[in-house]
């Protein structure tokens, strides 16, 4: 289907959004007025920008307060309406969006609406222009689709149709499916957004709140079947109000609204993700030649090096951690750069990806190397998509040099990778909900905001239906500097054995919880006061799960979690990451 | 009266929130809990470092869902209840906040919810603990304070009283005169948090949106003064939660809330504002040499150079310039460094800034220059105080070198300076709001936020209440690098009779406006022309009120406006800054 998106959507200049809006292959966009006022270039000139580029006018918009007034005020609002004919005729533009009247001074009068509606697409017919009405969700008499629709048949004009649009729609909860009783050719354009759930004003909510289709809690494939059902065969347009996106790269943020339609079109055609992960086949950390004595500690043994490069292979159980020493640690200190994911079909999960305009990374490899394809997550980790086939590479190669790990015991009581917690760039945390749900196929679990002792840090949860995936994307909102903290979580049976012997012997490696943290955990729960004295936490859920977790110290960038799961507990123990938070600044 | 504040209203550990609080002045502190849970010093180590401080532990903090509960859950609620009284003794705290249940299990029975408070406060009076029983806003069954008032009541018990939270109180609009029928001895303790109207939920508001005093719409000095008339001789403590506080420095926010605590206080003992002034006596630029040439063009002429300092005097009608070439001028070029005021008592004006925290600055002056007392803005700039004698100053002095400007019309239509408009420091928006209005004893006008190609600008506008002096601070959230742009407005009594004259005589200095802007005001309203050609911007109001304005080119962070207000217009033409943050962007 033809693609657009309104140029509020993306920040920048006109000209530079126009450039970024085709360079992300749009079809064509939707000219948001107040972006032209500021242009200085013309309408002329405007319009051959974008035929040039590629880029058709498929909307202009918005056209406010026009309908349902008394006679004085059509004069006015006729002869405004003239003057911006004219502008889209200069532009080439040769559809008006009309949003319902929000002014006081509106008359709650469909007959009046639709005559005066049906008096506009005549005069607009005169300079080739259609008219788009669209039912705003805090308009003053008309916030209703359906309402919108009945003034449009009443006015019964071949040049005056509906705008549909997702926000306004599902914001007020009305049921899309009533879209099925507009005949298609009266749906005039369909413009898409998402929002995340918010309890506040409705037009706060749509003017700051808004985001790309699968990035909120709306059902917008659902709303877009109905659309299609009912005969549409206009463009899907983005509409997308959104302080972050203001402030964002606006390349990147086209390519990104470009990934949600794709995403949104792969799930209208019902394709499967055939990229969904079976569990974690590794995670990568760049070493400085600290961590192999941490690993050691946590019961890792080193069990390869690779046959060509300086990475070596440690296990315990079904973890498997790399470490690289080929340079790419940052001036942080060690930093998790990739993550292998155990695929069912590595090739079609790259494809996958890459029809999702995820970057596919080169891959240097030796000619007896195992082929791996890889891609890159929004904050720049190598995503690896993997058969067992990438095992034989560190098979045959014994340890280069001796050092910490050989012999150590291979079972610590670690069994697997639980989960990977990135911390996101800036502006890009929506970004990453997507990726990680279209391109992997991960589902969406809690979404929370916790105190920092410097800041906020929002937190978004993703799981594999089955749960062999976890992934924890975060964004700090700190002012003392940023704190680019990975980590990776290994699930254990048996967490307090573990946490003995790491007591025991290495007690320096265990990030040390205050014991006012226990006092207040003891008066809530009756928990084993052993907790207390291995540094252990605690979780409990409303359903009888449960979670005992402990961190190790950070090492550059990143630090372990040791976790174990009990009756089905799905959370991450968030109600004691602001624990850990404050502890590991105090440390930093 | 004494003054406190909630630790969670600050950023930091809490040792670092203590000695910050206990730096500003307060006389004790709220524990909120969370702080007290992630550090690492036990209970008598914070008792002791606090009583090092001179801060006294004035209310542990939050205790919640415990009342109006069934019998087993009651059992738990008092175990719970107990280890919080013993971390509570060893704190040296002997006031514990109960918020109102918000649990779907509590009951809705006042009767029960009194009897269970009774039989609480009988077990805290043990531990020599005594409660304060509050209504949260959001309250399962109890979200009026007289509602929580009447359960304390109906509980008499002598360890048993209510805390009131301003925030609690005012966002649900209950009106506070209501306290006064509460006995002062029964009012344990009181909370006070300011906030913006906002059309949200309650919850979110209140978690991410209090402010301190004066810094929001709440009319806080009323509902203080019914406590206080109610009886009340406990502390005036501040409790707020601020996601922009979290992030900012905790030395700068804990001065911040005592000056909103100094002026509440004055505004309760009726203080009057000695330092209201009168109108602008200067402005003063950090110059490169560029200035000269460009006040000329506007009409202005040097009136004169300081008798000791590198420092002239340039002037037109009453608007007056002071251009200083003494090096203080970043290396982004020239910049606004200072507003002096016309101040009928410029002593007292130093006095009362004084009183409210404000930097006084030391004055380097020569024995025969005039006194000049100046303190400093939020963001640095310096405010000075003057009657009229700092014009001796530049009297004598003829200009030392010749240069633009002499000679030059003295009258170019200019007739003052309207308004000044500074650019903020991330995460000091609200402090400067409050400081304007306190210190200069400005009221706020309108609270914006405006559209800026990468990003939002937020404004707030405040105004001497006769409009001599006007104030607008920006913050500019935009994502590719600050724009820290400060501009001065000129009043004219006929902007298009300068700007045909600049026009002719100066075009370049006049920033460029679109065309697609003069399309679109043309079709709004019916104006001159002339305008178009002019490049001058309108604006109307819903009273009849015009606005007449052009922006000059930007010369380092500078630019100049020139602003004809006619018919009582009250604004800044908000609406027409996205046209010039487009343009100046574009050209920058």
């Amino acid at each position: 289907m033809r693609k657009s998106i309104a140029t509020v959507s993306v920040s920048g200049t006109l000209a530079e959004k126009l450039e970024a809006i085709a360079a992300a292959g749009f079809d064509g966009v939707e000219i948001f007025e107040n972006d032209l006022l500021a242009c200085p270039l013309s309408p002329e000139e405007v319009r051959a920008r974008a035929a040039d580029l590629g880029l058709g006018i498929d909307l202009y918009q918005p056209f406010r307060d026009f309908e349902a007034v008394p006679a004085d005020v059509l004069a006015g609002n006729l002869r405004r309406a003239e003057r911006k004919f004219r502008v889209m005729e200069r532009l080439g533009a040769d559809l008006l969006l009309v949003c319902s009247n929000v002014s006081p001074g509106a008359i709650g009068d469909d007959e009046l609406a639709a005559e005066q509606l049906r008096l506009l697409a005549e005069r607009a017919a005169e300079h080739g222009v259609r008219i788009a009405y669209e039912a705003l969700a805090w308009g003053r008499h008309v916030n209703e689709y359906l309402h919108a629709w009945r003034i449009v048949r009443m006015a019964d004009h071949p040049g005056l149709g509906t705008c549909l649009d997702s926000f306004h729609i599902l914001s007020r909860g009305s049921d899309p499916i009533g879209i099925e009783a507009i005949p298609g050719e009266k749906i005039f354009f369909l413009q898409l957004a998402d929002a995340p759930l918010l309890a506040m004003d409705v037009l706060q909510w749509s003017r700051h709140y808004r985001c790309f289709p699968g990035q909120g809690n709306f059902d917008l494939a659902g709303l877009t079947a109905s659309v299609l059902r009912a005969g549409y065969t206009g463009p899907l347009s983005l509409e997308v109000f959104n302080d972050v996106f203001r402030q964002a790269s606006v390349e990147r943020t086209a390519l990104d609204g470009m990934r949600s339609l794709i995403a949104l079109e792969q799930s209208l055609d019902g394709v499967s993700h055939p990229a969904v992960p079976a569990g974690f086949a590794f995670a990568e950390l760049a070493d400085t030649g600290t961590l192999g004595g941490l690993l050691s500690a946590l019961g890792f043994a080193r069990a390869g090096a690779h046959a060509s490069k300086p990475v070596e292979l440690w296990s315990q159980g079904e973890a498997r951690i790399l470490l690289n020493a080929g340079g790419q640690a940052s001036h942080e200190g060690p930093a998790l750069v990739a993550i292998g994911l155990d695929s069912p079909d590595p090739g079609g999960a790259v494809k996958h990806a890459g029809s999702l305009l995820s970057p596919v990374l080169p891959r240097e490899r030796a000619p007896e190397d195992a082929p791996l394809d890889a891609i890159a997550a929004p904050d720049g980790t190598e995503i690896f998509f993997c058969d067992t086939a990438w095992l034989a590479d560190f098979a045959q190669g014994a340890p280069a040099v001796a050092g910490p790990g050989q012999g150590a015991p291979a079972d610590g009581g670690i069994t697997r990778i639980d989960h990977v917690a990135l911390t996101q760039p800036l502006h890009y945390f929506d970004e990453a909900a997507l990726f990680y749900r279209s391109v992997l196929g991960l589902r969406p679990q809690e979404s929370l905001e916790l105190p920092d002792p410097y800041g906020l840090l929002r937190s978004k949860a993703m799981s594999a239906p089955d749960g062999a995936v976890r992934m924890v994307v975060n964004i700090a909102q700190v002012g003392a500097g940023q704190h680019p903290w990975q980590h990776l979580a290994l699930a254990c049976d048996d967490v307090v054995a573990v946490a003995r012997r790491l007591r025991d012997e290495h007690p320096d490696l265990l990030l040390p919880i205050p014991d006012n943290y226990y006092d207040d955990l003891e008066a809530r729960y009756e928990v084993d006061p052993e907790l207390r004295h291995l540094g252990v936490l605690y979780d409990r859920d409303g359903h009888g799960g449960e979670f005992l977790h402990l961190y190790t110290v950070t090492a550059g960038r990143v630090f372990f979690e040791l976790v174990q799961r009990i009756g089905g507990y799905q959370g991450y123990g968030a109600g004691n990451a602001p624990i850990r938070l404050a502890v590991q600044h105090a440390g930093a």
